[in-house]
Order: C-alpha cells, then structure tokens, then sequence
C-alpha cells in the first residue's frame, strides 16, 4: 500500500540483532514483587502457589517458543535460553525479549485466578515483568551463569529460610533478625534452624533449595557412555552450525513433539548436562517411550 | 551477600541506555492478531469492543508510568511517547520496553473478561505484544511519526472499510474484494461504498478513521494565544532540561493528578498541539477547573 | 566472484550506522602525547609548532571531507562536526571515526617535518590519535559541546602558563609548582602572573587562550539582520532535511570551494555563530568576493 | 578541575565495549587505493614494494599492541586479531579500531620514503585506511574468518595474475582481459596461464598466493603431540579466562620480548595452528633458543 511523505520516520528505527553463533539469556524479574507479595498475602518465606505460577507460566512461554532450550527460575525471576544455533526473529534483541516478556505476563495474569482463586487480581496491582537479553558466547560461560542462577537460590534461600523462622516462630522484630543474620556464614544460619526451630534445611522442599528446571525430555543418556558430552565443547568443534529456515522448521516441529518438564534438581554439576546431551548440542534427542505431551 | 566464583558473568551484561534528549517512542504490536481475531470472532471490518479493550490496557500503561507524554493507538498496535527529558530507568531500552509491553498485556488479559463477557480466553490462544524503542531527535520529526501512523490508519480503515463491505455486504470472496480494490485511489473506494453500499465513508465512527490519542488532561491554551507554540521548537531553545531526580519524582507527581483521556481527533495539524503545549513541552499544565481522576 | 564456504563470517558483522539527524562529533585525541612531548622536546606551556601542525592536520581533513561543518581544536585534541543532514558512509560510526583519525595521522606525520626540520620522526616514537563519535540531537547541545571545550582550552591554558611560569621562570619544582596552584581560581592565578612574572593574561597569544576553529569561509551575515538565525533552531522548523545521494554529492561540490580558514575566536558567544548561519544550517553560503582556495 | 555548566555534554557518550571472550578482528582497508595505485604508479599486478610496507607497519602495529595474537593481510587490507581473553582499553570498540588505524597509518607514511624513495609523497594524496571491528564467538569461527581471507587472496591473485598477464603480455585491453575471463575457472585461468605465457602459477611467489602472516614467534611445537591443540577448543573446556590488571600487564611484557615475523604461509590447514599453541590458547609459548628482537 502506497504511503505518506512521513514514511521517512522508519529510518529511524536501528537494528539490534544478536551476534550470532552466541548463547542468548532472557531473563525476566517481577517488577515490585516485594509490594505484590504483601498485596496479595504471600506466605513467607516461599508461596508455594507463587512458585507453581511462576512456573506454569514459563512452561507456556517454553511451548510457545520452541526454540528455546532451557529455562531456569527462582523467587520471581526466570532465565530463558536460546541455542547458538537459534535465529528466531533474526536474533532481533527487543523482539526475542518482548515476545518472552508478554507471553509470560499473559500465561501469569491468565493462570492466577486456577492457583490463587481466593485472591482476586486488582487492575491497579496486577503483576508485571521487565526483562533484558544477554549474549555469552561458549557453553562453559553459558553453564556458569545458570550456575550462578542457581548459587544465588541457595543463598537467598537458606537466609530467608533462617530470617522467616526468627520472625515466625522465634519472634523476633524483622530488623531483630537482619540483625541477628549479619555476618553469619551459611554453617551459622544451619546451625540456628537446626538448634533453635529443629529445622533440618536438608529437608526443605528441592523447589525452595534448587530452583525450577524447565526443559524438553528426551530419553536420558547413560551416564557413563556421554562422559564427555560437556566437557568437549560443542560449539567450537562442529562445523557452523547455520541452519536453514526449513531445518529451522523442522526442527521447531520436532521440539514441539517433547513434553516440557518442571524439575528442581543440580544443575551446577556435569551430570545433569551430560545426561540430557540435546541440551548443549541443541539438536532434539530421541522421544522417551512413553512420552505424552503435556 | 558475597557471591559465587559464578558472579563474573554479569560482566556481559552490556548496556543499552538511549541517547538523552531525544524523543523515544515505543511502539507495541500484537503477535499473530490475525489469527486471534479469528479464533475470537472479532467483528469486520472494526470489532469496537477489541478496540477499547486496547484503549482500556493503554490508560493502564499510561497511569502506570507519568513519564510517558502521549500514546496514539490503531488496529493492535500502540505507540507510547516518552519526551526527551524522561530520564525513567536511565533510558534503558530493554527495561522501557518490556515494562509497557508486560503492563500492557496484563492489562489486556485482565480486563479482557470485562470487554468479552460471552468469549472466555484460552491459555493456548492468549494474547500477546511484541515491542520496540525508536528514538527521534526532535519534535518535528515526533510529529512527522505520530501523522504516519494516524494516516496509515486512515488508509487502512478506508480500505479494510470497503473490502469488508465488498465481503459481507456485496456477496463476493475475499479473493474477488482484493481484485475489486487493486490499483484503486482514495476517491474510488469512497465511490464504492457510497454507490453500492449506501455508505458515506465521513460518518464513519472517529475511533476507527482516526485511531486513539491517549494523553494526560490539562486546561487546553486559547489556540490564538500560543500559534507559536509548536512552529518553535522547545528542545532547542530551552536550556538544558536535565532534571534532578528530586524534579522528575516530584513532576511524576503532578502527572498522576491529570485525568488521562481517550479521544479521536486528529493530530496532524497543528491545532491539536498548539492547545495542548504540554505535550511538546513536557511540563505538566493547569489542571481543569472540573478534573476528576480517571 | 563466487566465493567459499567460509564467506557466512561475513554475518558477524554488525551495523553501526549513527541515528540520523543527529550531530555528530568525532573527537580525536593524541596517544601519549605527554611522552610523545617530551621525546620531541615540545616548548612548554605552548608549541607553537606542535599546535601549527595539529592545525595543518585539522585542515587536510576538512578538505578531505566535504561533509564537515566545522572542527575545534586545542592540545593534542580536535573535534569533527557533522550536521544532521549528513549521510556520508550512511553515518556508520566506525568508517566515519576511523576516516577522520586515519586522514588526521597522515596529514599529521607527513607535515611534521615541515613544521619540525630539525626533529626528524622516530620509527619508534610516532604521534597517532585515538577517536571516537558522539551524537547530540540538536543545535543548542552542539553549542554546548563546543563551548565545553573552549571553557576547557581556557582552563587549562590559564593552569598552565601560570605553572610553567612558576617553574621556568620562578625556579620552582613541578611538585612545589603544582602545589602552589593548588586550590587556587582564575583571578589568583592571573594576579600570579601579573604580580610575580609581569605577565598579563590577557596579551597572551589567541591561539593558546581560544584554541583553533577551522570551517569553510563564506560571506559574513550583518549581524543585525541575522540576529535570530540560532536562537530559532534550524533543526526542528525546518521540513526533513533528507537529501537524495545526488544533492548530497552538489552540496559537497560547493563546499570544495569555499576556502578553509582557521581562526582562534570565541565560538560560545552567539555573535561567532549569527554571522556564519551556514555552520547551523548546513548549506553552503555564499563565496567571498576574494575567495581564493587554500 | 573543576568544570563548567557545559560539561553536561558528556553524558551524550555512549558505552561501545565488545562483548567478553569472544574473538576480536580489526580489519582495516586501504581507502581509494585503486586511485593511489594509479597515482604512485604501483607495479600489476603485485607491487612487492607496496606489500612489504603493508608488513611492515603491520609489524609496528604487532609491536605496539602486545595484546594483539596475529594479523593477516593481503593486497590494501589488513586484519588483527585480538584473544578473547584481551581487555585492551575494556574492549572499547572505537578506541580498539582507532588506535590500530591509526598506528598502521603512521608507520605506513613514515615509512614510505624507505620502500619508496623514488616516489615522493604528495599532501593531496596520502595513503589512509578505515578500519573495523568484528566479534566472533569461538575459534572455530575466528579460524574461518582467517580461511575467509586467505582463499579471497588466492582467488583475487589468481585472477589478477592472469588478467594482467593477458593485458601487459598478450595485448588485450583491459575490457578485452575481462570479457576472456568472465566465467572462467581456476582450471581455465591455471591454463591460460601456462599453455599462452608460459607462466606456472604454482611457481608465483608466497607473499602473492598466500598473503602475509604476521605473529610472535614462540619455540614450535612437534607437530605429533599436540594433534588435539586445535580440535579441541581451548575456550569452552578452560576456566574463565579472565585476568586481572597484572596478569594482563605481566602478558604484555612476555610478548614484547618475543619476535614478530612475517611469513607467507598456509594458514587454512590445522598444521599451523597446531604447532603454534600459543595463537588460540593466547598464552605466550616458550621463546625460541636463538630468539632476537626484530
């Protein structure tokens, strides 16, 4: 359709696609959540039914893009990733990031009232998202940053744990407790759970401790025969790994095919990466027998 | 808290501040409308309750953030305007992004239920943005903006207006209305309408000629008084408009007391600005004798 | 001529194109240059040579580029103006920054040993310069950025001659020199000068105390008739200033004609700027009556 | 020292560091050198003169920066290469390309006289360069990039060896040698050659079919033992790469002690790499016994 003398305007607009060949993260943060949980009545120091939210919407956010890989969420945060091999939107950072952003906004606001139906949403609280794409360019690099995701869940976690325990149960002021907190090692916040509220931190649930794995199942590898899987680095050895916008397709198709699962397991160490080897290579494994799609 | 061996991969974290004193504009459209006004039976060739429903989700994002000027909307797109002294999240692309984009969509699912009553939403088909931030260095070319998109919505409705009546209303397919209307000009379509379909294109409903203008309300200027206000231009005149943070919070304050309204006017002359100067200005003004919040 | 499979590196090329209708200034600045002086025995506080050279240098690379408007320079630092209706090598940062550094360092070490016979250049010890380009969205900041660097020329030269005089002439250490300027303002270092080395500020030579300006001379505006041509900005009344690739290439035809001039004269008054409209708008003037080319 | 109120100006800069652990190639081009050429009458279809003055101030571009792993040049072009674990300047992009550029220029002009003593420089005719940077995420892709330019020297030497032998040694016109070789293959062009000049191509020069390589030569490692160097990828097996300031510093004394050579050999093959582990690992080899300073 032909158009006006204002047209120039598009000029205006600037690429911003992604360099190629590089893992890409989307991670997205509840925008005032602190606010939210007291709106809204969360439980300290973890809602569980905060938690299964937060993941059910990740789990459509991975249905709808099946390009992305992994996901991995904690507190109200959650990181996507993108495969090297990926050229969704052409890698166009505000595109891949807004796309994630909103259906993950959509999936949560939808979805609240099945896990919070006592609760009604207000329009003047509604819970929102902002969100930023960072590049890392090798596997090793990549595996450090969900490492760090998941180090930062532990701490936050055993120190809310602790923190909550003083203030539920020991009742102390929350000022009290920051206080008591202060400079207290990992083995100090144990010890206090432990002596004082018979708390094994041990025991607590693994969604609490570990975060949320999200990701396509395919059959498991024996450990013992990809012993090598991730420590030889995928990217720098295969050939380019450019596909074309067919195999881009087919391959989408392919993904489509594998169940999203919610894990809350390690996955710092290499077992989890060696075991699940399409995760780094970013080519679909072989369908677990008895897969139904979720 | 000190941190993990991890932490080091913050550092690829690469900012994405826009240039200062330039007017952003971030313009958010729905992904895969086509097939969601399918599923959701959307009248043709205007679904008025889509529309305000829209319109609803962009006075959301306008109350939630006093920094943003304006917003201009048609068809599943919107464009919101920050002006050039906004210093909002130290301009960070990605972070202004997404916020309008998640606020947006939570809007727009949430008070979807209000507009659509009899169409319950679907997890699978929900809907959803995409976004972008465009920067343009001065208020002529802000303008020269705001008139494309406010003439391609008149060149759109014209044509979807005729083609739709071609459809429902003549008995031909889509393919045969699409022949009709090829290499037709303005004057033809009108003829079309008026002559087979009795239609005079002028009476027309306004939201769907000229779009939605979303902007705080403040006492409109004598349009004599101030013929100048637009042809000078403000940013390069002024001194310097960098505000301390003590002046922006304080002039977010001012904007919440505004009433934000929705209108359907033009705003390609420049009668539209002239009596409204705080637009361009970016100084808030008199509030109305009768204001009352929205 | 066909090429081989390892063309796709070509991909991980970026696009750095500048926004358009911006200024854009390439400041260059000399590496080391404080050794550099030293290995070439620089008079202090001033070479007259060294800053005779930079000048020489600052010419070729206006006449190199057309496109350029006007430079500054002061030290071992020039700054290059665009004007936002430039669109030489489509406004890509890179070509643009490396051009202007790349023409700068040849004029520059070519030149030298006219400027210095008696000091023939060292393989080992060469001047280069290190650029960069930044933009600013209108005629008022420019100014801005140019009246920056004056006030700064003005600093330093104050700080300076009044250390050099403290050393050369009062026999003091550079420790007790810096010292005894320490905390001092522009009237205790003037009345240094004056009261200890008979010095009066203000009949130092031009070129120190205002830097260098180098543009395209046409014929001076009366003032009078002139009086507004910056205090309206150009930029934001004016229609687009998109020219095609054809009035571009006219426009730099009439540029090469103009003779280049460099003058040490105050650029931060209005008066500088009133009398050479075509600086801020961007098209040529007229050509003196005398002009001769340089 | 204290500023003025323009200093605000400064918050225009924008940030351009280069994402970490990647790959960073500087290429830098000869500007209008067909016209230079033509100019200082430049031998065809190869001037050795002209090639070896490119080593050489690629050489002194190789000294300067130590962090630089090796440069690759051919006819008017060069590119350098720094190691992902570099952080010259915080990896900021201008200052990495300006200050490459601009040392080539320099030692280029200075050292023209040398090369060329018969053939004065012009001020209206200096030899420039632009230049840019590009990451590439591993070193499968940088080997690429290196493979890239070396099968684009073959190719453009092959044909220009035997386009200008059909022109200065069998008479043909330029546009003549154009139209003889227009679809031709290597086959075709190794053919004419010989069967009509008697020219066996293999038998050209080094420098003209393989360009020139231009690194820091370490004690070479026996090819047998280090098969796996380059199969395998030092940066996604190694830890973070990360070094502080005086790691970094410590690095650069150790390459400045060893020599820099230039040499016209087959960098497309593993064998180069393999018995030169300190190109991909970036870490300094053992020097070799005999080793003297360039």
């Amino acid at each position: 359709m032909a158009n006006s003398k204002f047209e120039y305007v598009r000029q205006f607009e600037q690429p911003d696609n992604l360099l190629r060949e590089t893992w890409i993260v989307v991670r997205i943060d509840g925008r005032g959540f602190h606010k939210l949980s007291d709106r809204y009545k969360f439980e300290k120091p973890n809602d569980r039914r905060a938690l299964d939210l937060m993941n059910a919407a990740a789990v459509s956010v991975m249905k709808d893009l099946p390009d992305l890989i992994i996901a991995y969420g904690v507190s109200d945060e959650y990181s996507f990733v993108f495969h090297p091999n990926c050229d969704l939107f052409e890698r166009r950072s505000a595109k891949l990031v807004t796309t994630i952003v909103s259906t993950f906004t959509a999936s949560y606001v939808h979805q609240w009232a099945t896990f919070f139906p006592d609760k009604p949403l207000e329009l003047s609280n509604l819970p929102t998202f902002d969100g930023r794409a960072v590049q890392y360019p090798n596997a090793r690099i990549l595996r450090d940053y969900m490492s760090w995701r998941q180090v930062d869940c532990h701490i936050n976690n055993l120190y809310n744990t602790t923190f909550w325990a003083l203030v539920l149960k020991g009742g102390l002021s929350n000022v009290e407790a920051e206080k008591e907190l202060s400079g207290t090692v990992s083995s100090d916040k144990n010890e206090i759970l432990f002596s004082r509220f018979g708390i094994n931190y041990n025991n607590e649930d693994e969604i609490y401790k570990k975060g949320s794995v999200v990701y396509r199942q395919y059959q498991l590898e024996d450990q013992s025969s990809t012993a090598t899987a991730t420590t030889q680095a995928p990217e720098s050895q295969a050939p380019p790994t450019e596909l074309s916008k067919t195999q881009q397709e087919k391959m989408r198709k392919l993904r489509r095919k594998a169940q999203v699962v919610v894990e809350h397991v390690d996955i710092i160490k290499d077992d989890f990466w060696q075991r699940r080897p399409w995760l780094l290579s970013g080519k679909p494994g072989k369908l677990p027998v008895e897969t139904t799609q979720v």
